[in-house]
């Protein structure tokens, strides 16, 4: 039923609410993702044709929802500072993809039963 | 990391495309159900507290860019229509949760291992 001729396709999206906020999400991940690589928000902005102000606003709003600190800002100043992950933050992230790639699994498992033609 | 003391929720959604837009989601897969049980538009939207026109037009929606009939309509009228699910419709909404269910045990499976303490 899901991609065959119909044209029908499962979209399936993930994230991490606390108190009903978002913590995280694809894009979110993605920037964590990008600032782990990097070590620099304003690096992983460019990566992703964010400005720095949004980057920065996203990770200040990560670490307000999630209570507790995923990205520690090193430095700072309108150039963009300097920015790693906390074991915390490596965590969700690798936690979060681990995720996403289950259900995707999980989905495509269901998707190609035979029952399904 | 999820379901413990931190208060994260993971939340996930599914929903069926086709040409980028929406075929089924949470809420269309609800109504159908309705409507497989009440066999009649009417009676589903007043289920879900829905007026009758909104329902009627998620339903007309649902077949549209499904690209074949999923909910026959056998009657209408402003009162409301007997309406039935064809064995596509049936299969779908099935399938659908099915689906829903396999990526919940999917994600509860992740976020229960150990190495997630």
């Amino acid at each position: 039923m899901f991609g065959d001729k119909t044209g029908w396709t499962l979209k399936i999206r993930v994230w991490v609410e606390r108190d009903g906020q978002k913590i995280l999400g694809p894009g979110r991940v993605e920037l964590l993702g990008h600032i782990e690589r990097h070590g620099s928000i304003s690096a992983a902005a460019k990566q992703m044709n964010m400005s720095y102000r949004r980057a920065w606003s996203l990770v200040r709003s990560i670490n307000d929802e999630a209570g507790e600190t995923l990205v520690e800002v090193t430095t700072g100043g309108s150039s963009g500072g300097g920015a790693t992950l906390t074991p915390r933050g490596k965590k969700a992230v690798a936690l979060y993809r681990k995720i996403v790639k289950r259900l995707a699994q999980a989905a495509a498992g269901v998707v190609k039963q035979p029952a399904d033609k």
